[in-house]
Parts: structure tokens; C-alpha cells; sequence
């Protein structure tokens, strides 16, 4: 697992009076920088593994690739600790022909957080991108209780978070309920990053027939990067938020949220959801 | 409530064949920005309500102000929709005499998600800003048995998530388990700049004798936005990261986590906690 999983000492206290020192896995977080070149583009709290994922997905989201062809490199570069060793914290981007550039001059040198996945924009108005794949309203149709299945699924497979209880998931699904592909991390939008950059590289977008399921709950940003990759139905096993709904929406989404086993409730675009 | 809640229609279908359209209630989330003079400085996603406190923690945890007369004024202006209306989402700050003025030629336009806290510096160096104050170890000494009652107090007085389901709770307690602020956000580190906000305008900071209760998860910037307060315990209802621990121990901060009604981990500075 390398640097996913931290092993820490631990105390841990009861009302019964004891008191015991154990050692506690936690999850690995670690900040991330992209660069172009030699500018530094964002830097985001994240966990370790899956880096190349991560970055790849995260470019889907800004809207600067679309297709394998779009990134020419990404390499581990700079980064050292006190002692000189590699960090693998530091990641160096080459776009390739067709890809959109980004304005390294307008002020995307950023911090984000584990939790911070729209971060760069520089305006209201540019929250909102434009989604390079509108999902057709065909696309996603799934059986609800094949969709009320994947919260259960997504859990079963979840090795990082049985060791540490601190991490989200997103799996991305085909609506006949088969798990593609899994990605943890700290922060739930670089685990939906790291979801759509591995799709990215197997050449899978735009996602269409696919859902994505989530651990927690649908803010606004995880819609955004459901949009982006052609994902046609996202689901959360908790709260979606109101810009979250709008957002879907806008964009043709179908956004099911508080997906509890027995029953869930649609947002947005219910009639890919087939039920009696 | 206002912005706070907003209404949506929403379909809840059922494994059992039911299928009911009623009206549901979400967290609000839209952006904030936050700008000097004319200068954008960071845009974030939040709950609307409590603004002005939400940019004055901010501000406590980006080191720029640590008492009240650092800030000159925070008003609404510009930002109006399309109809002209003005939307409350953009505050300018004047910081008065004693403040760290931002260094805004270096990259702080950004757009930071709901869960985003510490978006703005520029380099992974950067991340671990210098706490204004250090808790001393004597303060913050707290009993094992009012420790453990804070996350049934909290939720007890979250209005917001009891409608809604979808937010992230920050309270600030004195070591006796008085609840003295509570703020609700899409956001968990919004609810903690509300609190710390709020915290200063009533000019308690540095908040020695005090312990900040979050009911998600402890993250990095969590801890960061602590240490920044003079906040001496910082206990979470779920999982701490790494970082996150490795930053309490060196800022001095008690952790804990897993705070789950008979017993708690305790991570760091573990002899602030009183017990049997």
C-alpha cells in the first residue's frame, strides 16, 4: 500500500476507564503539484497512488483534454525532501496536439485542499464550464434496482477505507451494475479524478452508459466532473446540494441522491432510472 | 432560512414499486467571493449566511488579521444577476491597521470548491502556514466524559442538517462542554471559518480553553484552521489523515477522533484529556 496507508500510535480512551496505545492506520495525504513546464498550475491534498489518474482526470475536469492524444507526457520531476530523495509529489504535464491550453498567467498557482476539486477559475462566471460531452438522454438507462445495488458494491470493495474509515470512494459503473472502475482518496473529487483519468487512458470517454457512484454526498463540483467526462446518471449514497441539482439539471444529468438499499431519491432527469 | 434551504421537487422511488414526487429541501450552495479593493482574491463554495464571519475566519486562518481591528469594514458590492439584483455573493474586504496585507500579485484568483479551505498559497512549502498562536499545554484540559458528549450536543443544535442531511457542523465548546458557536456549511472547513469569524468579532481570540468539535472528518486544513485560532483540542466524529496528525503534533493541538459516544482516539497531545 505504500505511503496510502500511515501507521501512527494511538490512545485510545473509554468511559470504562481504559485506556489503551495501539497503532492506528490512517490515510496516507500528501500534497500534489502540477505543473507545465516549469510554471506550477494547482496543488492539491491528496493520497498517494494513482497519481498519473489524478492528474489526467482533473485536466477532463478543467476542460484541457478529452482524448489519450490530447496528453503527450506526465513524469515525476523536482520534489525533494531534506534529504535529496524523490518526493513523487511533484508531477510535470506535456500536453500533446489538440489540447487545450491553460492560462498559466492567470493565477492558477494554487493550494487546493483533499476536499477542493473546481479550484483555478478566477471569476463566478467561470465556475460553471462548459461540458465537452452532453450525455444523451438514451445514455445511462438503468434499472433501479440494479442502481439501489452499487452503494453495496462500491463498500465491498473498498480496501482502503476498511483499514482506515477516512476515505471516499467513486466507482464507475455499467448500467447493467458492473463495477469498472474504483478509485479512493481523501478528498471525494480527486477520487472521482482518478476515475475518469484511468477511463481516460483505456479510451473509454465519453463515458456514455455508465453511472458513477459515490461514498458521500453530490456537491456541485462532483456534477461538473461527471459532465466533463460524458457521464450520463451520478448517485450518491448521501445529500446532493442545490447547485449540485441545478447544475445536473443544465446538463442533462441524472442525479439520484440518499441511494439507501431500499429506495432513492431522483433529482433530476428520472427517466433513465426504469422502474415499476 | 433564505438561501440556506432551497426547495426542489424530487422523485423518491422504491424497491416495493411506490413512486412519490414530493418536495425536498437542500443544503444552499453558491459561491462567495471574496475581493480587495477591485482585486479578486479567492472565490469559494458555501451555504449563504453568516458571510461576514466566514471571511473573517477565513482571513484568521490565511494569517492575515488575529484581532478585531485588523479589519477595517467587509461590505456586499458588486455582483448582481442578470435582472440587476444584487446577489450577495461578493465582499470586499478593507483591512486596517496591524493586518498582513495578501500578497495578491501572487496567484490568489481562484475558485475553491464547498470543502475547499486553504486554496491560495502557491507552493507545496506553503501549505503548513505559521500558527499565530501556540497553545500553551495547560490549556484546553478537558474530562474524558465532556468530551464525549460534544457530538450529541452539536447535532442536537444543527437546524440545518436536519432539514437537509447535506452539511458538515463546526462547534466551538468551553472545556466545561458549553456550546458556545455552531455554524452549519456545505463545507466543512466554511462552518469552522464561521466559527472562528464569529470568534474573533467577539474578540476571543486567541480561543484558549476552548475545543472545536466537526462532525466529519479531520483534515489537514482542519487542524490548520485550528492552530491559526489558538484552538487547543480539535475532536473529530470520524477519521483524522496522516497530515493531519502530523501537523497537531507539531503545532501543539490535542486530536482527537473517532469520537463516537463511549470512547475516542486520542492522536496527539493526549494529556490534555482527563480520565480514569
Amino acid at each position: 500500500m505504500g505511503r496510502k496507508i500511515v501507521r501512527r500510535r494511538v490512545i485510545k480512551v473509554s468511559l470504562d476507564g481504559s485506556s489503551r496505545t495501539r497503532e492506528d492506520q490512517l490515510a496516507g495525504e500528501e500534497p500534489l503539484e502540477i505543473r507545465f513546464g516549469h510554471t506550477s498550475y494547482t496543488t492539491s491534498m491528496r493520497t498517494p497512488g494513482d497519481d498519473f489518474d489524478m492528474v489526467t482526470g482533473f485536466l477532463v475536469s478543467e476542460g484541457l483534454i478529452s482524448e489519450p492524444e490530447h496528453l503527450a507526457s506526465l513524469r515525476y520531476c523536482a520534489g525533494t525532501d531534506e534529504a535529496g530523495n524523490q518526493t513523487y509529489n511533484v508531477i510535470e504535464v506535456q500536453l500533446g496536439p489538440g489540447a487545450k491550453h491553460p492560462d498559466l498567467l492567470a493565477a492558477r498557482n494554487v493550494v487546493t485542499s483533499s476536499a477542493c476539486g473546481i479550484c483555478g477559475t478566477n471569476s463566478i462566471d467561470e465556475v460553471r464550464k462548459k461540458a465537452a460531452f452532453a450525455p444523451p438522454p438514451e445514455s445511462g438507462r438503468i434499472e433501479l434496482e440494479t442502481l439501489l445495488g452499487l452503494p453495496d458494491t462500491l463498500r465491498a470493495s473498498q480496501k482502503l477505507f476498511s483499514s482506515t474509515g477516512g476515505v471516499h470512494a467513486a466507482g464507475l459503473f455499467s448500467t447493467s451494475g458492473e463495477l469498472m472502475i474504483l478509485r479512493e482518496d481523501v478528498g471525494r473529487h480527486n477520487a472521482v479524478d482518478k476515475v475518469i483519468g484511468a477511463a481516460l487512458r483505456e479510451g473509454l470517454l465519453p463515458l456514455e452508459n455508465t453511472v458513477l457512484q459515490v461514498s458521500g454526498r453530490a456537491s456541485f463540483e462532483l456534477v461538473q466532473k461527471a459532465a466533463m467526462a460524458g457521464i450520463p446518471v451520478l448517485s450518491a449514497v448521501s445529500a446532493p446540494s442545490s447547485l449540485a441539482a441545478d447544475l445536473a439539471e443544465e446538463s442533462g444529468l441524472t442525479l439520484a441522491a440518499f441511494s439507501r438499499g431500499r429506495s432513492v431519491n431522483l433529482y433530476t432527469h428520472a427517466e433513465r432510472v426504469i422502474h415499476a
